[in-house]
């Protein structure tokens, strides 16, 4: 099946940041401890707000005011899958849009399971490496109208019958811990602004993958691009996306 | 009913920070898991020594010799609430000070809650932003001796006829994830050395809020902001500091 | 009694280093959460991968296919002691080399009686401060064979009739929290590449600490040192090894 394949420029970029910096979106994380800081920091650069509880009595409670919430299994604990389900449940209740990181499912039948239990709710947009998405390939099957973001050198967003792709960043963005995880964040601040996650997904890589580039040619290494990266996000306007995006 | 606003001068706070740099106080650290690596930076810069150790089976023989305890409801969990009465009981029985710092206690009653088990303690601070504040003013009413200290673009430093103001910092620091939680780490180095809550809180938050205002010369985003901060508290002395105060 | 004392050149270091590169081994690490991410991004910069599951339920999964494995105390949880004896039995399944790091293990009952639970393993090399090595003299005096790395001014690493020291390194890798911790994590990196335990540990050691005075020259506090130090190890070459181990 043929997939329309659909263009975002920078002027629609330009235009989920600056919502996203009117709104101030509280995207609430469920993600691993590895990639919090990180995923914070990113978040606030790009004019989000970020909440991590997890404790699953309160977890409810804190991410029912959310914009969207981000479920990332990298360091899943028996209390963080005690969490999910209270985050599904909330979700629906409130409509909450989904964004699930499915790190290293390639690994652990636990994680599988739980994908599927996330997979089961109602507005899910899932982003992974290619590995992570070709295990997850059987279950997206009976669900075709699942968002499907699988980030690398290109990006492709997919789902029934329609289909973009990011081509922005550097490799740097590989040796720097939680980045993608940073990204999948990012992803759900600009979902909780943009109705269409096709586009909210494109406009947030686009905007970190242009930041990427903007750091790359600030750094010396993987440590200082880290640094680079999140003063890039906070810095990017139109005219920054414009020139990379011609 | 009208408080003695006092003032601390820059002698007054190097007195402070050369006493961490040289009793190198430890603070033990039950805080969010976001925070955990800028909170332990600051207080390595600061001269004091972080420990967070939080398995309810050895908090209390970790937080023993402690100079003081923070407790920081970021990101707790069900073994950090079991955690927090061994703290609170090992900070009576060897008279350790308290700091607390109720991050979103709006968000969630479990956190009120526990808010309302610390402050039940001897000795304790509570260091938060204007919203965690007016939600745990009604917890204040029969406990006017509790020194508490709203953060924001002015500190104010209060108690049952006292008063003290801090002018000084960012608006980057709130652009970070973790100051604020920093912030309540190095009030509490403060305090494990100065007997004057008051006083310590009101030190803490004028070299920090310094190292801010040099840090933010520096920098040009959020993340170059943070690591020039570490630096600039790192490199902190008496001339810097009276620069600034006068 | 004597110990053997041997050198390692700038060739054989490069050389072990080059291995890391390209055999990217994954060392899987149960490690503390302040430390998580800059042991991430240290191993990243060498050219290793991490992995930092911790669920009881899945880190044997997760760990069975990693080079070495990183056992670290430093904020211990219950879920993470659950852990403990199946990544040793996995360890021993898959024949992984074990690296241990004690941290604060002289505050901690606990962690004592979890150090001697990793010591009855058959593949151990324990890197600790000279506190931490200290108390756990006692457990070392029947096991004469396990590899005792102790890190400080001068690193000795030590076993059975055998020694090395390495004297490389800044007095800023103690002012930034889990350089430390990061260290165990590359030294287990080396492990899973070269079989003699105390070459891969003098190889690792050597690295890091000659990438430290490199990121000292650059730094102008811990903060931009901790930025420098990932960039330096992300950059290092034999020439680089060798004008600084002559």
């Amino acid at each position: 099946m043929s997939a329309f394949s659909e263009k975002l420029d920078a002027a629609g970029v330009a235009s989920i940041l600056a919502r996203v910096a009117e709104r101030r979106p509280r995207v609430h994380c469920l993600t691993n401890t590895v990639a919090q800081n990180v995923t914070a920091n990113m978040l606030l650069a790009f004019g989000a707000m970020p909440s991590m509880a997890g404790h699953p009595d309160e977890v409810a409670a804190v991410a029912a005011g959310a914009g969207a919430i981000l479920i990332n299994l990298g360091t899943i604990s028996p209390e963080g899958e005690r969490a999910i389900p209270k985050l599904l449940a909330v979700a629906q209740e409130h409509r909450i849009p989904l964004v699930l990181d499915p790190v290293f499912v390639e690994l652990s039948p636990l994680r599988l399971r739980l994908v599927g239990d996330v997979l089961a709710s109602f507005d899910v947009l899932v982003r992974g490496n290619a590995t992570e998405m070709a295990v997850l390939e059987p279950l997206f099957v009976p669900k075709r109208d699942i968002v499907r973001v699988t980030t690398g050198a290109v990006d492709r967003i997919e789902t029934e019958g329609r289909s973009l792709s990011v081509a922005h960043g550097h490799a740097w963005m590989t040796k720097v811990t939680g980045l993608g995880c940073a990204s999948s964040a990012l992803v759900a601040a600009c979902r909780a602004v943009e109705p269409d996650p096709m586009i909210a997904a494109a406009a947030a890589l686009t905007a970190y993958g242009i930041a990427g580039e903007i750091a790359a040619e600030r750094a010396t290494g993987p440590g200082s691009f880290a640094m680079h990266l999140i003063d890039a996000l906070a810095g990017l306007d139109e005219a920054a996306l414009a020139a990379r995006m011609s």
